[in-house]
């Protein structure tokens, strides 16, 4: 079994050296490591094909297959990708929070790397060049950690990126794969407080769920979540309704895709009718409560449309569908109300009464808020971030999407004249 | 046995309320707890008197005794520091990292109470006021864990604050505390993640490690550490004394205080009899490697001093009293392996080379670094963020002293004109 302890160790020493690197080192280990993935995708895409033939041997559904697969276009957009993180500025170094304090302590901060992420995901071998890409450019060393049916891919994959590394000139342990199929691996990748600083999990709720129980490492939670959008009388409803259609229908198994349209009574009557039948062109089905119902039932054309009375569940549930709910409320306090005790995610309100956008925003908690805009604008790239490693939902260090500047931390630095504290 | 599950759902009701607290609202009721603190300061002392008198009967040390103690006059400053908090900046509601992106989108963040907040100490009273009024202040419910030798105390201090909460219209849930003794219930706090946002602890290493090994609620870990002083040649030796006498005696139990002073061989000869001579006068025992020793014990006035060999865990022990480990460099590359190796809480640098200076605050990694400044600066006080929670050691969320701000996170706001993702 793999030595944990020395992963660890490695990765923390890899972290110093890291730490001090100048940007254009940084850069040019991101540029060979796209090279060495073009250069070396024969051995990438011959050992995911081994991982690609298990998984249809063993009955894996062909979405979770086409998934886990590389192919030589694929591989190129990862490789590009790459070298786009190397474009981005770099975080590290930057000084901020700068005062002069009554003691004459001048006192700033400087924006330093994290340390060691571990990363644990699922079966997608491209989280692992993203995920070390943008560790790198911010500093820390990385500890992979991707699912045991990707693992030949993952070792290919981690082979390409630590033969780059020495290329460039950088410590070949600042990324680091654990490929040993050993679920006991990921409880103790979780619980290396010495060596580990944070922990990104990329997979569904049970994995993030396994880490919360499991780790003493800080874990950022994210991937997931309610998303709501609530329109208002005073909105305007022609161009509402593809607003409404986006956050639905662009991706639907995204997080930040729409799971509960809120609907103000007196906008109910004309805007329910008009948004359905935009909804049922994209195969939209509608759950609603029953005055949402008694409202699309009586509309022309609803015989065309997929409407059906919602269950109580179905408010709070993240659909990752075709799927929406749909529920009328009596004012603004009904959708608050509503937001607070299910939502959280991305929430939007549509309206023209910048009374209500206030207090929307004011109001309401969520990693992202937004109006008159589509909750699919919550995502790391929309944000201008460049790259994301995650959307978090954690309260703690970083909330919404998590790009460079969310990997790192700061330390306080304080110059003096030989000052002592009085 | 106390229902947990009931404190938290009333503590994450009264957080929403807090949040859209206006400053004067919040403010008002710090202002409250004060009055009531003093007005109704019999009933406190009365109940801290009954767990002194317990403690006492227990064998309880003095020094626990006497932290526990709370007379009329740590009272009234009990509450004049929960009204100075009611004069710190509200940091609620600022609006920063604004941005306008290239699809429309107006981005910004605004900056939000955490929400629960859980405090687990040990057997300090006024813990609790500063606790609850840096919260508050901050707009986060709190849910308050005190030692069960302070049982009583916390909960006449706790019931003046619900008096004072109610009287100003705030949530009488905003501060609850957990006054059962059975240890069981922390467990259970540091599991309620559903409801608790964040764990701090303010106690010994062993409390901060059981808080992490048990909880599933993000922990804020600190309040320890090992601090350094390098010396370098071109250091002003004259002026260079005091700022070492400082870091050492001033408050040796905290967790700022040196530990290891570290001096580079060329200013060895010259330097450690100097600083030696000063440390004694305050009664430090200074634990020497074999090459100060050997300058110490050759120095004029050597006899009076308490010098003598350090063991090996001498360097990276952090000793909370009068006690020094002293080691000669042989040059800045040692002294920042060594500060990799064993430090990371309070670093600092004497010297008057600029290079040299530059390097150790690009290449120290610790909570905060000094260039030419006493360890002790690092405070929240002394940094000028007004008070603080704790001097956190985590690399997540907050790094060094916790003041308002850093019991705050952000919602990401985008603003469009009915805007869908291309």
């Amino acid at each position: 079994m793999i030595d944990l302890e020395m992963i660890g160790r490695r990765a923390k020493k890899a972290a110093r050296a890291l730490a001090n690197l100048a940007t254009e080192q940084k850069n040019a280990a991101l540029h060979a490591i796209a090279d060495g993935l073009l250069a070396r995708q024969s051995e990438i895409l011959a050992a995911n094909a081994a991982d690609v033939a298990d998984a249809e041997r063993a009955g894996t559904p062909p979405a979770i297959v086409d998934r886990m697969l590389l192919t030589e276009a694929r591989l190129k957009a990862i490789a590009d990708d790459c070298r786009k993180v190397a474009e981005l500025p770099d975080p590290v170094g930057e000084i901020f929070d700068q005062r002069e304090l009554p003691s004459g302590l001048r006192l700033y901060k400087r924006r330093v790397p994290i340390g060691v992420i571990g990363a644990i995901y699922e079966a997608r071998p491209n989280v692992t060049v993203d995920i070390a890409a943008l560790c790198l450019k911010a500093g820390n060393a990385v500890i992979l950690r991707g699912g045991s049916d990707i693992a030949r891919s993952v070792a290919a994959t981690t082979t390409v990126i630590a033969g780059a590394l020495e290329e460039a000139g950088l410590p070949v342990f600042a990324v680091q794969s654990i490929t040993d199929p050993d679920r006991e691996l990921v409880r103790q990748l979780l619980r290396l407080d010495r060596y580990v600083d944070m922990i990104i999990p990329r997979g569904g709720a049970s994995l993030h769920r396994f880490c919360v129980e499991n780790a003493t490492v800080p874990v950022i939670v994210g991937g997931m979540g309610v998303s709501h959008i609530y329109v208002e009388p005073s909105a305007d409803f022609a161009r509402s309704v593809p607003v409404i259609v986006n956050a639905k229908v662009q991706r639907p198994g995204a997080c930040n895709a729409l799971d509960t349209l809120l609907v103000h009574r007196n906008a109910a009557p004309a805007f329910l009718p008009m948004v359905a039948a935009a909804l049922a062109q994209h195969g939209v089905e509608m759950r609603c409560d029953l005055e949402a119902l008694a409202i699309l039932s009586d509309a022309p054309g609803h015989e065309a449309w997929n409407i059906k009375p919602a269950e109580p569940a179905d408010f709070g549930r993240e659909f990752l569908a075709l799927i929406v709910a749909i529920k009328v409320v009596s004012d603004i306090d009904e959708a608050l109300d509503h937001i607070a005790q299910y939502g959280g995610h991305s929430e939007a309100i549509l309206t023209g009464d910048p009374a209500s956008a206030a207090r929307f925003t004011r109001e309401v908690d969520a990693t992202a808020v937004f109006v008159n805009a589509s909750t699919r604008f919550n995502d790391g790239g929309q944000f201008g971030l460049g790259a994301e490693v995650a959307i978090s939902t954690n309260r703690l260090h970083a909330r919404g999407p998590m790009g460079l500047q969310e990997l790192t931390t700061y330390t306080w630095i304080g110059e003096g004249d030989y000052l002592v504290r009085a």
